[in-house]
């Protein structure tokens, strides 16, 4: 089977070498990652500047390729143009540091899955809730679960996982959880700090949250150490709201042109 | 009433400026926007950087912040840091070029809108569907019915309003539409070119749609110079896939755990 590995922590990231390590045995891989960090860049794409890719060879071997761009982007240019036949899964990660909750909106890891659901691939974001000393073994090998659940089971079309694993010992892991994504707000601050130059700066920092997380959400079963598994999609619509939208009047725009015909 | 005004084209584009000067009387209007263009930077938040801001001005007279950062941050620090007082509505626009369909996620300037929402502040995207020689008049008026449409009709919890106006003759407009976005797929080509150090590189181009788009999504709608209305939620969730997933039988994790503890 074909398997795409990317992320956003760059194609020289120790969670991506995990995954590489654990799934070389058994699948296809192919790795198409950013040449270099690229964390909350959401789902940008590069159109004003050109891509480049550049080969990336580890201990003298071809490795993948490394682009300089986003993980959206590393999606698009492995599937339209890189690779020979598309890949039949996308893994993205193993990322350094959960993405639950209005985090996924900002992650790069989960653009890259929501990405490959817009070109019809089945894929998932696989991130590991620690930023210190990580271990990805049960992460990448967990993985190879995942991989196995979404042939067992299938996908919903435009459709694609957002795992998150808690970094604990092994033994503590609660179970695995069918999570929604948390939308629970918080407060953050910004530090404002003067350079040598005696120019304002700001550091982005400090989330307080100002709800608490629901019991099904991905934020609150991670903290309880459970394994999340949340089907997520690129369909942003309200679709609850449309119908209400439609009963109210619409905003009137006839008296715009009369005014503008008149000038 | 007091508006904060943003977008992703910059805060020297035409667009913004015609939605300043359209709604500088009788709005308290304040402008964070970015210093240079931010198309299609998504939901990216930046913060392995520090923001800079900077006062700018028109006609000798203060303008607005403009910030090095992406139209997310820009709302951000507005709301959390830059102004006295939160704003009660948050216009991002007028957009050069329309905002439909699933590039909806690409979108600077609805990730704008949405980081809004996410922030508790009442918000819409606004982007007229031209990319050359565009009339902002109309969208400019026709953003202050948006205005009191949002504040006559409310607008649910998370939810920010996607609007997007056809850059066609005011009397050929056919009405406006509360839709759904887009979630068609399409084709994409990257076009492969040599520098002129002999070095690789791609332009992504050409779009080609492979489904037709669906009666009452965003982009049918448009094509037929309807204004659409779409509202949008920060929610990724596939909330109909849960279900379905939750009954399947849960990835196992306790022979992986075995594993490791054997190594």
């Amino acid at each position: 089977m074909r398997v795409l590995l990317t992320n956003d922590d760059g194609i020289h990231a120790p969670g991506l070498l995990a995954l590489y390590r654990e799934l070389c045995e058994g699948f296809e891989l192919n790795v198409v990652a950013p040449e270099s960090e690229m964390s909350a860049v959401g789902h940008a794409i590069t159109l004003t500047s050109p891509l480049r890719v550049k080969a990336v060879h580890r201990n003298g071997a071809f490795f993948g390729y490394g682009v300089k761009g986003t993980p959206a982007d590393c999606v698009k240019i492995a599937v339209q143009e890189l690779l020979e036949r598309p890949p039949e899964i996308i893994l993205s990660g193993i990322n350094l540091g959960a993405n639950v909750g209005v985090n996924v909106l900002y992650s790069g890891t989960v653009s890259a899955a929501t990405e490959g659901a817009f070109l019809g691939i089945r894929a998932a974001a696989i991130s590991l809730d620690t930023r210190h000393d990580p271990d990805f073994r049960f992460a990448a090998q967990f993985s190879r679960e995942i991989i196995r659940y979404i042939m067992e089971n299938g996908l919903k079309e435009r459709t694609a996982l957002n795992v998150n694993i808690p970094a604990v010992p092994t033994e503590k892991i609660q179970g695995v959880s069918i999570t929604r994504q948390g939308v629970g707000r918080f407060k953050e601050r910004f530090e404002r700090r003067i350079d040598p130059r005696g120019n304002v700066y700001y550091w982005l920092t400090g989330e307080t949250p100002l709800e608490e997380g629901l019991a099904d959400t991905d934020a609150r079963a991670l903290e309880e150490n459970r394994i999340t598994i949340t089907p997520i999609s690129y369909d942003l619509t309200c679709h609850e709201e449309i119908g209400r939208l439609q009963s109210c009047p619409p905003p009137s725009y006839r008296h715009l042109r009369d005014r503008l015909e008149g000038q």
